[in-house]
């Protein structure tokens, strides 16, 4: 066994800040308690893959997942949390089928960047949508202010992305939805990173592979009484009922990525210390970099406007497609790794979830100084 | 490092032999490999789980896997091969949704166990279907044989299950469908364990978690004929062209498991030499319980007629329910674990899939017989 734990010492050491924009880093000592649980989950006698979801072991470990996240978020009893498939992609789809189709009601959309245009066209499938407010005029460099949009009092949702991964933008708040309009949120790339109000929520989703864990599970945690909103005739996937009524159980859940979540819950509640002080490390990590931008002005220029700056993603360009080159190609040199920004959009991208450790902001930020000082 | 390694060895010694229906056994060699790659995919600086969906080690753990798939199952041009998520139960409405809906036709389906009476009900829900076999008449103890039904040369498709796993009844062979009506397959409990004529189905479908790896991902293997049949107003997860264009990265997959049904397609390959290889095994194991089972007639009662017994899951039961609940108690005490029936039927359910080693096989007869013997 020497060998191969000299073998784990070895590769450990190789590893890079890695700013991937999703999947994305996790956090060292959840996966080196994966990798020790890996051939055994301690007193099942198998790993946790190889567990029946219906066993003891698992519903425990799903329980747990549920109360972790739960205790982060404050969420009132007056929500349900899920575990689904299908990534937001088929939250596109199925918020729509379930709180839209046969309602003769317009859901509102605030489009903000490449997500949000991606969750319109799947709801326009459905019913009467309308872009309550769209981005695309400033080339998706904002979120929309309180007086920027009018949301009608009897729209059937009012459905924003918190968090524009591609374009770098980040609602710092909840928009306001009339009362009885239920607010509905993609969050899956700033999902945990801050508190929330949950309660202001109609449903609020993130697939799990920024903040949360692997690709693979996708989080809602929805109000009870828009569950059963859906009609019979829905594939039953697609129907939220069957998966409340059968506790995230009505077929195998990716039993896998759910454990991986629920470690990284604990993390948070654990070694963090809680949401609050997520949100603190998160804007000092984020704030390292945004300092370098504005420092250099004329050789690095920020995506998204000030006040609507994501502490996940930070989006910027060079001078040059030249210079952008270098930048990526010496920032590999220095283990700083996945830069390159969203292939839609070009530039760099230093995306800075949760499990992005100081270290790995301050070493991004150190050598964007330097590389400007002797390129700009 | 060392009490790691320690710990290790202590934590696989622990294992015992893993009945699951599934999530089930997976080989020990690949956990292995998973858990010495945690911390570190080779070269890649990061864990697995951490790296893009569209970075170049992704896409080549995803081409890996494809290609080994193909040569496993001898997949021929005219065949695609997708991973999707879901599970099963989004095939159960994917398959009507594209095939179905909007046809004219009717669908029909040879139901023989649970899992054909939950797909032809979300097929109802598409368009007309039809149970042209239904084996609730004898309590699901058997599958068709050729002359018990006969299909519509103008069906949209033949829906069959090849292994229902509660039940524990399989197609030894292919049903027949007229020459235009595309067969379609839930392989989910026997895939790979078994060579196939893929030419003669129109889509073949499996879940991951019994045979391929973990929960939460669903290899699809269709003709690329009908890849296109969808209706361009479905959720657009659920129209399987959108994953055909994108190579099944319409959005992210889910990457871990991926990569984990890779490393098995490999094992399969490397290690058990093909699916020629498996099938011998997987009979010579299943022989090996079936042998007690007919040995002590008048202790074990099998479920399945048969002709119609799954190499996959041995379903029997025993004289009374005290017997039953002292047979899973004591095979417990010799590390022979999850063999309870599923809650719907009840007995005794031992799944043997392919990771499932002859010794587990073995020990399970052995211990059945010693059992039979002392209270029979």
């Amino acid at each position: 066994m020497s060998a191969t734990a000299t073998a784990q010492s070895n590769v450990t050491s190789e590893r890079v800040f890695n700013f991937s924009a999703g999947p994305a880093v996790l956090p060292v000592s959840v996966l080196e308690q994966l990798r020790d649980e890996m051939m055994c989950y301690p007193g099942a006698g198998a790993s946790i893959m190889e567990l029946s979801h219906r066993g003891k072991v698992f519903v425990e470990i799903m329980e747990q997942a549920q109360s972790s996240l739960r205790s982060l978020l404050n969420v009132p009893d007056t929500h349900e949390v899920l575990f689904l498939q299908g990534g937001s992609a088929l939250q596109f789809s199925m918020i729509p089928c379930n709180l839209l189709r046969g309602s003769n009601k317009t859901a509102e959309y605030l489009v903000t960047g490449s997500w949000g245009k991606k969750a319109i066209a799947e709801g326009r499938k459905e019913g009467d949508v309308t872009a309550t407010f769209d981005g695309s005029t400033t080339n998706y460099d904002r979120v929309p202010k309180a007086g920027d949009y009018q949301t009608s009092s009897d729209a059937a949702y009012l459905y924003y992305c918190s968090n524009e991964t591609i374009q770098g933008v980040q609602f710092q708040s909840e928009p306001e939805a009339p009362a009885g309009v239920p607010l509905i949120c993609d969050a899956s790339s700033d999902f945990l990173s801050r508190p929330l109000d949950i309660s202001k929520y109609g449903l609020i989703y993130a697939c799990a592979q920024k903040n949360a864990g692997p690709a693979g599970v996708t989080a809602v945690i929805m109000r009870k009484d828009l569950i059963d909103k859906g009609d019979a005739g829905l594939p039953g996937y697609l129907n939220y009922q069957n998966h409340y009524e059968a506790d995230s159980m009505w077929n195998t859940p990716p039993t896998f990525a759910i454990y991986v979540l629920g470690k990284i819950t604990r993390w948070l509640l654990d070694d963090i210390g809680g949401l609050e002080a997520m949100k603190a490390l998160n804007e000092e990590k984020s704030s390292m970099v945004y300092d370098v931008i504005d420092a250099n002005p004329n050789f690095y220029k920020g995506h998204a406007q000030v006040d609507c700056r994501s502490k996940m993603n930070v989006t910027f360009n060079l001078p040059s497609d030249e210079l952008l080159s270098k930048f990526i190609k010496e920032a590999g040199e220095h283990k700083l790794a996945s830069l390159a920004g969203h292939r839609s959009v070009g530039g760099i991208r230093a995306s800075l979830y949760n499990a992005m450790p100081r270290e790995g902001a301050q070493a991004l930020a150190q050598f964007m100084s330097d590389f400007a000082a002797k390129n700009g």
